[in-house]
């Protein structure tokens, strides 16, 4: 159940319900992938830095341990001690890029797993079948996350299997759901568009999909290679064809501004590694621009990361010393730079909350999105 | 001031008084060698484990980032955030490692830094003054820890320099002192014994160190290469020529069993980067012997580490979990096997007071010195 309770111009502010709490929307998701966050952070970490939705990835946890394994030990919130909501993607993702073209078939796909070798075969029952055992609160639609550039033809095709692909997606949560053996029964299905920028296979597919009155609808196959002018049309493109009872999520997106142009053009949810994976090379957001704390002039700084910041690791450690751990090689630089990119991707996702309440959003847009995009 | 306030045969419970508060001993001092805890643990990790006294490296932080910044920065209880005792050692270990033998002189030690190829040339006066930088609140005196085995009359020249060495620290502290220029005025100078397994010089050189009157002892250059049995010799050896006055620091050791059988004979301060590398290593140290949770059979195990541990992370997480934790490489893993085993050895020297302080020490060590030695 999603309800918007306030909005300015397209960007909305919502409170989506989950069977492990609701969610204050706009949102920005954490990216656990192997049921863990990168950079040694635990799920006590998640809980004080604001995290409200856990991410996992379904491809990464079926090859090891399995979603049985998982299953076994009470589902991934038992496993990793994360009793907030999760969301697990389809595994599509990761796949599609694992498989060659001609692995594809209207029944599913071949691939090679990355860690022992092994030939998996995955249809989008099966991925439904593991999202189960995960237990996770939101399932995502096994869909073809396709490249760009790629034909308009093969474009068109793949959007038209990945409809198919959600019907059985469907058909196959609610047996699931029918033989009473779900480790969270609660558990709800968003699907995700396709189209590539093919901005007529875009809204043909975001149609087709919509007929499916699922609890969300998520943009996929973005951020993978087009500019950030048409990521941005592409959504604008969309907006009068989803739903607007429901939550959208942009997949993999993206940069603090990419957040916030999002939510002005209607997105709720995100998800990206890149406060994550900027954190474990000293690339630090502030509210002034990205610092890398590498830079020899930090080496003496007594002052925090961002004075403007209020998260554990400002409250306590200078530049000066985050510096030195970094140069070092110490795995608590990667930590401490995890946990205050996150803080603030999730204080970014707050201030905007807050924002769109107050109706100050559009000036809350134009003071950041150029700011935070500097590199300072 | 140290004071014993019981004692249990040669075990002895004291206290010991610093500019960063009392330690309670026998304490086992946890290892921060480059001003960080190793598995991305933060001093807030620490002071939650119960960690009374952080040891770090003088010879790591003169090459980076320098002695210099750590003044600058306040010294090292505030760059790592640190408000407990601090102990540094005074470079010798590390450069000895590093430096040939024609390299080692009377005036000092010349040697090339690990981390640029720099040449450096460390006298006792410069460790003196690095760790006066540094504001540690136990100094450790600049010596020579030979190689076992190596020859007596080596051993004999090395142990006069080095007390020729500890008259010059003490003489240059005394200086530092006097120019009012420290950044922690309350430091307090340790000599250590040297001697290899050679009993006379063993003996011959503590009774010499001894007449410096200084605030504590340490054994040093044990666990380099002899048995267990000639170590415990060697301590039971130097026990009626050390000061019974002054604690007693065996560096560098060792394992649960070792720190036992330490205490046992007279030890009160012990530091080792054993639990912090077997936890990287995913061996976890329990009550019972110690385990390699990379083993297939904790798969699917809903237990702790150890079910007698009150640890975050027995509190917290099944050996499944982290078994996929360190399968799956993840950050995560390393820290969490490391707040547990050092979390275990600070548990351990408490038990161990305890046990001395109730005359049961005799029997704590007949229970568990052969029991957790053992792999499981």
């Amino acid at each position: 159940m999603f309800t918007v309770i306030a909005s300015e111009g397209r960007a909305r502010r919502g409170v989506f319900d989950t069977p492990h709490g609701a969610v204050q929307t706009p949102v920005f998701m954490n990216v656990g992938t192997q049921a863990a966050i990168k950079g040694a952070l635990s799920a006590a970490d998640l809980e004080m830095i604001g995290c409200q939705v856990e991410l996992s990835n379904t491809y990464h946890l079926h090859v090891r341990p399995g979603e049985e394994t998982v299953r076994a030990l009470g589902g991934l919130h038992r496993f990793m001690t994360w009793n907030r909501p999760i969301l697990t993607d389809s595994g599509g993702f990761q796949i599609f890029s694992l498989a060659k073209p001609r692995d594809i078939t209207e029944e599913g796909v071949k691939f090679v797993s990355h860690v022992d070798g092994r030939k998996i075969f995955m249809r989008p029952e099966d991925s439904m079948r593991i999202q189960s055992a995960l237990g996770s609160d939101i399932a995502m639609a096994f869909d073809e996350c396709v490249k760009i550039p790629s034909p308009y033809d093969y474009v068109k095709a793949s959007t038209e299997r990945t409809v198919r692909w959600l019907e059985r997606c469907k058909a196959e949560m609610e047996k699931i759901s029918s033989e009473g053996s779900a480790v969270n029964p609660g558990q709800m299905l968003f699907g995700i568009n396709q189209g590539a920028v093919y901005k007529d296979l875009r809204i043909e597919h975001m149609k087709r999909i919509a007929e499916f009155d699922l609890p969300g609808y998520a943009i996929g196959g973005l951020a993978v290679g087009e500019t950030t002018a048409e990521m941005y049309d592409t959504i604008e493109a969309l907006d009068e064809y989803m739903p607007k009872d429901k939550p959208r999520y942009l997949m993999g997106v993206g940069t603090p501004s990419n957040i916030i142009e999002g939510v002005w053009r209607g997105v709720d949810f995100f998800d990206c590694v890149m406060p994550a994976r900027n954190g474990r090379h000293g690339h630090l957001f502030t509210w002034n621009g990205i610092i890398n704390i590498n830079n020899e002039k930090y080496v003496r700084d007594e002052s925090p990361i961002d004075p403007e910041c209020d998260c554990p690791v400002c409250r306590r450690y200078t530049r000066g010393y985050l510096r030195h751990l970094y140069r070092s090689g110490e795995l608590l630089a990667l930590r401490l730079g995890v946990m205050h990119n996150l803080w603030f991707y999730n204080k970014l996702a707050e201030r905007i909350r807050e924002a769109i309440e107050t109706h100050t959003f559009s000036a809350f847009r134009a003071e950041h999105t150029e700011t935070l995009a500097k590199r300072i």
